[in-house]
């Protein structure tokens, strides 16, 4: 047997009989990394954008694990185009797998639905997943299905990866710059969260580069927020750099569209400072056409924090899924 | 990129108009499966217990990926204890990976449930996954949560095994004997479906034994049929010889418990019949405290069949996902 024994300590009494919705979701997941068991094959556990994993100690490639869920009148309403939700099921799995700048592979699904779901709309849903597969060369190769009241796609993405090499948000180091791809806000609003590419070619272009990464699921706070708590860093956002992308620019708040809508799906990373100039022309030779914004700075280590350059904390506001604002959409 | 973009042409037209409930899981299954890519890294696709893919042209090992949702309701009720619902729902994921011959070794788990789900219920399913994960080598490594009306757990396993070793449903030979390990029939009623152990020493130990074997999840009908179908061959079957649980002994209709019921998860596998009186030795040696029962022969390929030995058609007929009888339970 690889995996010990000794779980580590639960600090549970204080929460355990509340319910998810009183609870949300961190301290859920927290409570659940806790429980787990500790494995030496295990690079990365719960609580990261991935797992890590190792087949064997001289294995010359990491694997690379994820599962994301989407759910019909929550991450996306009964009128999407099949196709569109197919592809966004998909997409947000290889988003995760770019943020650590690995190869996205084999894609198993599991299908819920409703008996009375037209067969012509799962064909759709699939059409889509398997067009966005092979724009990224991977492929559904499993799954089950059932019978439930509600419509879910659950994706599961095994990639790969050259061993040691996945980048994390636990990387920030002191005197990093924050950099993040594209522009940020109004997703939900302006549709792109049915339509996103992933950043998969910079992801693993990246990989070597910089010091952490993630994508942007929930929100550039709540993205921020997990850089700082996973480096145990102190991160400055000058908001007046954060890009916005039309929708939000048009909104009456655009700052907080970019800071908590979410579904944004670009990648949020952390590099050397010394590094940023050479960092900046190569970027812009490689990737003329995706903008790559210089946002803020890492200050310091030892403790969590994101603050805004005034020095007024960024609130670690996010989308929660089991908070009052349910799931997304 | 490494998979092709030649699907395979879909004769649909005749189904795509109808809703899920009427066309069923099986037809479903199918159409899904032409419409994926073809990938040389994957060994075997959609359509049995696992999939088998290969990191590399010279990997060792190959990785086995199974994924498996039970919801509340339909697979479990909701007074179950929910720590035998987290052992019933890893140990049906690893019952499809000893049906491979694999080893488990990472697990990530989708959690979807109502938010007024109390978080003392929660604990306790993860805890009874953490257990039977713990008895069987591997971990929960990841995995997602998300709000939903229902309570469903998505388990979705990866393993590994030698490279090319792994049984499929498609390797039954003319000749061959059909064998299974232990008793079949009232897995629901007699509540063994949520504490079932997987059987992955047996599975591993048979993998180079064998040359077709699957589990027992929906029945011994349903899985001959398979094992018909996938290797294109006729099985006979010996009704007197099926190996009956206690529950079913008792019930009005032992036969069609076993047939039928499902949730046995037990081994059906097929072997070359000059090797089965060494292999019974053999087997008894191995494991003297289970069960392993010749009900059957293969009698030849070309045609799919399952017949008794009277030559009565044993009826295709086994838990369907999609049909009118829901979900088990």
């Amino acid at each position: 047997m690889r995996c010990g024994i000794f779980y580590r300590v639960q600090r549970t009494t204080d929460i355990i009989s509340k319910t998810l919705s009183q609870v949300g979701e961190r301290p859920l997941i927290e409570l659940l990394r806790q429980g787990a068991a500790l494995c030496p094959d295990v690079v990365v556990g719960m609580g990261d954008d991935c797992a890590v994993v190792r087949v064997s100690p001289d294995a010359a490639e990491d694997i690379v694990l994820k599962s994301d869920p989407i759910i019909r009148g929550r991450h996306f309403l009964g009128d999407a185009p099949p196709e569109l939700v197919g592809r966004k099921a998909v997409g947000r799995a290889l988003s995760d797998i770019a943020s650590m700048g690995a190869t996205p592979r084999w894609l198993l699904v599991d299908l819920v639905a409703p008996g009375d779901t037209p067969l012509e709309y799962i064909t759709a849903v699939f059409k889509g997943m398997n067009a966005v597969a092979a724009e990224y060369g991977c492929a559904i190769v499993g799954g089950d299905t059932c019978k439930s009241g509600e419509l879910h796609l659950h994706v599961f993405c095994c990639g790969t990866l050259p061993r040691g090499s996945a980048r994390l948000r636990s990387g920030a180091r002191q005197g990093d710059v924050i950099r993040v791809t594209g522009e940020l806000g109004g997703s939900l609003a302006s549709g792109r969260h049915l339509s996103f590419p992933p950043r998969m070619v910079e992801g693993q272009w990246l990989r070597d580069r910089v010091n952490s990464m993630r994508d942007i699921s929930d929100g550039l706070s709540s993205e921020l927020w997990h850089i700082a708590h996973e480096s145990k860093a102190l991160l400055v956002l000058s908001a007046d750099a954060v890009p916005l992308s039309a929708t939000a620019a048009a909104d009456a708040s655009p700052l907080d569209r970019a800071l908590y809508d979410g579904e944004d799906f670009e990648l949020l990373f952390t590099l050397p400072a010394e590094n940023d100039p050479e960092f900046d022309v190569e970027w812009r030779r490689r990737f003329p056409d995706l903008k790559c914004t210089r946002i803020g700075e890492v200050v310091s280590t030892g403790t969590a924090g994101v603050v805004f350059t005034d020095g007024a904390r960024v609130p670690e506001r996010g989308y929660d899924h089991f908070g009052k604002e349910g799931c997304k959409e």
